[in-house]
């Protein structure tokens, strides 16, 4: 059944492209690095940005766009930041037909920009806080790409936000990470997370502190799924961001920024999929259930269609795909759509009209079961959300079974290599962390906010008191 | 009422600027024809884009998204459309901190990649039609900017479809003009537009025919609001997009290609705004109506607070605004919100609260009237479609009035100036088209479908034989 695609366990990163081509979501551009997203990788997206949009827009943040190209000076002006993102950086230099006295810059991310216009745009402790997004996209070059996961262009959501106090632009960076990337990762991708907060060496460049989203793939990899800054007022000095409080006195803004992007359909497909193709959680899905009516001949074709018809007008409120095609053998539909990861197919044929109960097959678990007709529209639902309750489990099961808690450098190696999210105590130290990686290949992925009560460990590294007790993993 | 603003007559340039500054929709940005749309003005396209998508998505087409970048040998391609975008072209020499071997285009339009990813994804007759969308970012170096209207990068949606026949190729292109553009125009944004064919100088660099949506704006100059081209097989041939028909036989596929952008945000402006500011028909309203509670002091607040908040509880399905805010004078409330151009203004004072009717203004034309508590849910829906159907008869009015038939050329030059839509015999010749265009500033705006009896009058300009009734006009 699984023609074409390559085993997870022979060869996990083979296999990730084998599900995005079976699946038909999206495949490498002509530029290297760049990806073109196709009509069924999209439909996931657009559930994505639907019902992210949803609740940005309930935390009182506004959309707005603003420009794609920003001058070269401009990204330069904050230290830490043109250190961060100056490898990355896409330059135009020529436009309308001449040669520009000042070079333009590709969005690496819109910070420079949208604090520019903030500087302008907030006076008075009235304005604050002002909170605004943009779904946009963005190019950072990209050298290692890897569809959905690195790519030189994509597309996100990118939050700003500027407050009158620390603590209020505290309590905002982790509203957007409790509130919107982990409740969306969790209540609608089916994945669950762990919140923390990066080590310095992988925080936001310019950013006071940045906070993280990290998911299990199925290879043993941490994803990075969305993160959410604390800028503090970097930026707010540079450009100059000030309003007059209520006393009238000048003070600068504290900020944050924030953001996901289409790298979350990447992490769909890793933490889901099986090695039979996609597999979507149906709070996701772009198709919720794919009907198909299977006839032998002229004989039985019509009556067959007007039942598995009449079943389909039935649902309401659910995406229903209709597959009649004449052209197509049943056993290709079957395979077409368990590659695309629908979760429920529906079979109508002859033995289903002559019992009146229709066979139900769930993606997840492969499943069969007979359904009365009649009672398809009220089960549907349902049994949508046992898929969407049993994806969440399994990957769980999975997180909890290959999280480890590393007392030395032996284990320590010992579980990075297994693959897994790897607890730890660590010093704090950069250079330690850099050690581990260059040994490892782990990286920080996280200072989990849970397990922090006061460290009496000692750091699995250096040996030195422990400052965190911090999760390690090679990451994507 | 209206400081700020500089009248129509005064200085129809100025007062759009002021309109765009007055309801806060969007500003120019650092580089030179860059803009930023601000939150109320992106809600705005935001309301366009979701009803364009609905209608879209209704044809058949399915969303995707193509890469930014393009490398230059691919816009070269196809001659017409090299000759075309050229001059406007931004180009990427430099990225990830090196030179680039082949310089890269920021998209003009998204023919050429698409078409390149149509060559490889189209193989049969079954693939047709093949009918894509997306929603994107488009640069167009723009030496005359003008918010909303003239934006070196500007939002659009592209549409791109491959068809098996010339005659499938030009119904859907067709199909689009009428059924999604024109209803959008006139349904939703009470716009009323000619349809028609764009001459072969003013056509897309590629196409083999333009069709056109054209509005006339308050001050007498057409605004092409949308196009949709037929596309015959001119990039066919050059991307080899060919299919397998039904006898096995190789055969290049026809296409056709369509656009409607944030333009559409300064035709609406144009069209309905006023000396006062901003006015927004219903149906694309981010706020359908604005409920002020108006009180004295402390003595009658809380109870006007309290009712006015019953009456937004009980409006469903519209948006609402609540504004009572402390910090704010009822005057500059109803100022701020007649230059956004809410549809409706609801107050509700001392003297509503005793006589159980509230005060109801409509912005299109500032009417007055008392109105129920209990009745304002069921009558508020009415009260909007009236706003509706006025603007566009309003504006339906406004374009018959200034819709002229010039006979002879000196009419022509005096209706021109005067400003409005000219019908004109022409010849079909290029020189005359491009005299007139030097003499009176009008361009062929389009050859209208209707009013295309044959014809046997003399060209405006030269004498000779007509060939088209063509609309003539100054254009945006």
């Amino acid at each position: 059944m699984s023609k074409g695609i390559t085993k997870r366990e022979e060869n996990f990163s083979e296999w990730y492209q084998d599900v995005i081509k079976a699946a038909d979501l999206a495949e490498h551009a002509e530029v290297k690095g760049s990806m073109i997203i196709k009509p069924y990788g999209y439909a996931i997206w657009e559930n994505f940005q639907r019902i992210l949009d949803e609740k940005i827009k309930a935390t009182g943040a506004k959309n707005t766009y603003f420009p794609l190209l920003i001058p070269e000076s401009y990204i330069s002006r904050e230290k830490e930041h043109i250190e961060g993102f100056s490898p990355e950086l896409a330059v135009v230099t020529h436009a309308g037909g001449k040669k520009l006295d000042e070079p333009l810059v590709i969005r690496p991310t819109s910070e420079t920009i949208i604090n520019a216009a903030f500087s302008r745009w907030i006076n008075s402790w009235r304005d604050l806080p002002y909170m605004i997004n943009q779904w946009a996209n963005i190019v950072r070059w990209e050298m290692r790409p890897r569809l959905f996961l690195r790519t030189t262009e994509f597309l996100w959501q990118e939050g700003h936000t500027a407050h009158i106090s620390e603590e209020a632009a505290e309590e905002e960076s982790l509203k957007i990470l409790n509130d919107v990337y982990k409740s969306f990762a969790e209540d609608f991708m089916a994945i669950p997370v762990v919140v923390g907060e990066k080590s310095k060496s992988e925080k936001f460049a310019g950013a006071l502190r940045t906070y993280t989203i990290e998911a299990l793939a199925q290879d043993g990899k941490a994803i990075q799924m969305g993160t959410s800054h604390n800028l503090g007022q970097n930026f707010a000095k540079v450009f100059d961001i000030k309003y007059k409080d209520e006393e009238n006195n000048d003070k600068y803004v504290w900020q944050t920024s924030w953001g996901v992007s289409t790298r979350l359909v990447g992490g769909l497909i890793m933490v889901h999929s099986d090695d039979k193709g996609l597999v979507v959680p149906p709070k996701v899905a772009p198709i919720h259930v794919v009907l198909i009516p299977v006839w032998k001949d002229e004989s039985n074709k019509d009556r067959i269609i007007k039942k598995a018809m009449e079943v389909k007008k039935s649902i309401s409120g659910l995406k229903v795909e209709f597959d009649d095609r004449e052209n197509e053998t049943i056993g290709n539909k079957f395979f077409e759509w368990e590659k695309k990861g629908v979760p429920v197919r529906i079979e109508i044929g002859e033995k289903e009209l002559k019992s009146g109960k229709a066979i139900l097959v769930r993606r997840d678990n492969g499943e069969k079961q007979e359904i009365e007709f009649s009672k398809i529209p009220e089960e549907l639902p349902r049994i949508l959300d046992c898929i969407q309750n049993a994806l969440l489990k399994k990957a769980s099961d999975f997180k909890k079974d290959n999280t480890y808690e590393a007392e030395n450098y032996d284990d320590f190696k010992k579980f990075i290599k297994q693959g897994g999210l790897v607890y730890a105590d660590w010093c704090g130290d950069e250079n330690c962390e850099a050690e581990i990686k260059s040994e490892t290949k782990a990286t920080v992925r996280c200072i989990p906010f849970e397990n922090q009560e006061p460290k009496t460990g000692k750091c699995v590294k250096c040996g030195g008191n422990a400052k965190y007790r911090v999760i390690f993993a090679r990451g994507y």
